[in-house]
């Protein structure tokens, strides 16, 4: 009778599990979250911000609540632990809970609560979709990311050992200068950065145009790269498709036909046996 | 009688609005109205700007009579009413029908006036056309638009909790952090916000560095998405009618072959039964 | 006799004119011509100067011999008149024929002569062709252009109606805004533009980032409209092509059966009729 | 003896050169050479700066063991130096052989070692096949680069021709000039170049504006080009293989069919000849 019991809460807390009703009611809570993490960064009269720290602490227990709902509910709790994320939201949710009292530590506490927002993600299943889509796509960049960072830090190299003595700043080791060169590829006061170093090397323009060049060039190739991998994926999938039925009703259509003719030839051998 | 005169009236009505001149015409006077537009931004000889006035008046009631004359030339009025764009009409001819005496609300009378130049949109059918493609290309961009504006409202906040006391006009609060995480996704003087951060948190080019490389990545992916879906739509649709016709036609042909064996077949039947 | 001379004259003419040996002479005067443009603009010693003055005079001189040689071989000398390609070579040499002794006139003098680097372009038939294509693609975008005229337009109305006291020089008037606009649409310091709006009116950064929005979506789907043109264009005729070749295949095959059918057909029957 | 016993060694050393865990070996040594590339950018204590040009001259030494036992593994020595990827791995470390005692030529020997970097893509087979890729896409680009560079020239002498008197800085000369556009190009601050000239010229934002647009235009089509030259060869290739493979499936089938005919053509003419 307990059994049946705890089985009938357990069916209760699936049926409210995966309602419509409980999911948009899951939604606005982390909207109302992220309204939360808005309204902090304004200076708010201390009503106010007191109670939005109410409001903060019942938004913890909620999702707390919420996400052992969901544990409990799931029938493969191994599955369940597997799903990157089931992962994502446990680490979210459980991050938020660790008591900060240390003053020192209030700007991490913040930043575990401002994280919350991203819940939006995993419980959205079209944007949970779209993340991975996004991923997808990434290995496939690999190499050419590879190649870019090559670029980089070997102008970098070159950059910080003629340039290092004009301006430090912007060119005192591998790493600012490496900096300095992605400030420089998307075009941001580059001229400014060129001009300073011509003073001293005339020529040096011929190191910004030909980097500019290369970084363009390759970016432009990792852009067609990704439009092509997208687009064989999903393009020529569904072309495939309406080819291959056309295909196979033709091949059918064919077949009928084949024995068609092949009873016909076995009516015109059993005349040829009947004269006999 | 009265009636068929009527009839007549509206015959007239319907020639007269459907005809090329008229249409030639109605573009004609958006154009000036365009242009008086303009011409009234810059300083001129009272003279002139009284000249303007007047033509500004006469357009205001051309337009009131052409949109009555259309509607009263419209056989279906619920259908006329139910047009986005003949709304979008009559709310511009309106609103630039308010008179307005107060000198507060000469900046809103003379906005609504600017706004007649979008009458062109409506007027002309192509434009028209191609404002329906362009809408309908936005709800496939909705979920990737909502991701952009997470990432956007997560960067903010983090930038507001760390670089508040750095500079409060660029990091003040959420909205004015969303603005200038706008501002550095454009690459404008994107350095000079790092530069500053970066004084007070050395590392701070990390959060820059990612806001960058995932922002343009998703947007890259917003574009790869539109091309496709644009794609998928045109493209696709002329190279399947060409398959299917292509398919239609051997289906057909093979189908008249079936039909000749199956007289050859019948033929056979009939040799079979003659012998008897 | 004479005619025969002539004729011969003629031949040997056409016979230089076609020659790769003359159109690779063309070339390089073409290249020196541009490189005399380029030298002009270093301040170079009077005897060199000099120099330079006495290869542009004899430039001129060929072109124009180039031009006659030409004119004189072509059969058709209505269609060489047609020829736009031709109408363009002849304006340019006629252009630096006029002598202009106003030393005010010497700028536009020079400016004439510039123009000749374009005769690159109509010599080298690659660049012609290429020219041709990217022509042909620009009517596609006719409407497109003109939405965004609009857009321009109405916000730059916008703009100078309220901005006009904040800054005069960025907002004076329509024609200015509208190059305020182009600025802030290339992402030049236009947080610089937003700022100052922002102190008068707090709002105005709604109106910058909707204008952002909508010129970079139209300019996006300006992008996809050409991508999309010049692909259906080449791409889809290979492709057509190769499955029209298999379609005319098949149904050639298929006929081939149904001949095959009916002959078949035929020898059933005359099997039927010599039995009587 | 001798020979079995040398043939034994080169035995050893291809199977030392051809083995994994060589390549990893190799990468990883270009990988430390990269580092103490960059690791020389900081200013380092004595200790640690003498080590590391231990380990640059170690990594010299390894470079040319390598490249050498590469050469001796290899069975067809003329194809070997055929090979453009071994000449750029022997030029790389016959460079940053070259002892340069010399205090002046410091900066070379440094640069020579920095190109050493470029041997990871020399080493990784992916990326050298990605390398291929990309210098294939260039011949491609050849008359649309040619074009672009005439729109520059021609650009700049005519900006140097008018704005020489304005700023020397940015019109000087015709070289001066291209490197102007090319920053108007990319959109760097143009518009302080342009309020410049227009002081003088009020209307030279004209001149602006057209370059802008003939530029984003070229380069907008040379993207397209692009794009399209890898998806024709890319995509199409797929697609074309999957309906070739459908059609020659039709034809084998329909074939067989036309032999059945046949055979039953022969059947009924054999039937015809019984009676006789």
């Amino acid at each position: 009778m307990g059994k049946s019991r705890s089985g009938g809460l357990l069916g209760t807390m699936k049926r409210i599990e995966s309602s419509v009703w409980f999911q948009g009611f899951i939604i606005s809570i982390i909207i109302v979250a992220a309204l939360t993490v808005g309204a902090k960064t304004y200076s708010l009269p201390y009503g106010v911000e007191l109670g939005i720290n109410y409001l903060d602490n019942f938004i913890t227990v909620f999702f707390l609540v919420e996400l052992s709902l969901r544990f409990i509910a799931c029938d493969d709790k191994r599955r369940f632990l597997k799903d990157p994320w089931n992962l994502f939201d446990s680490v979210i949710v459980i991050g938020s809970l660790i008591p900060i009292s240390d003053t020192d530590m209030i700007l991490v506490a913040r930043l575990l609560r401002v994280f919350r927002v991203l819940r939006l993600v995993s419980v959205i299943p079209d944007l949970r979709y779209l993340i991975n889509a996004l991923l997808k796509a990434i290995p496939k960049m690999g190499y050419i990311a590879l190649l870019m960072f090559i670029i980089f830090y070997l102008f970098a190299a070159v950059g910080s050992i003629f340039f290092n003595e004009v301006n430090e700043t912007l060119w005192g080791d591998i790493a600012i200068s490496m900096l300095t060169l992605f400030r420089v590829a998307t075009f941001e006061d580059w001229t400014d950065v060129m001009y300073e170093t011509m003073e001293v090397y005339p020529m040096s323009w011929i190191f910004y145009i030909i980097f500019i060049f290369l970084t363009a060039f390759v970016f432009l190739n990792m852009m067609v790269g990704v439009v092509l991998d997208v687009m064989t994926r999903e393009t020529a999938e569904k072309e495939q498709e309406n080819q291959d039925n056309h295909h196979h009703a033709l091949v059918a259509q064919i077949s009928d036909l084949q024995a068609q003719v092949a009873r016909l030839s076995d009516k015109i051998d059993s005349q040829n046996d009947k004269p006999k």
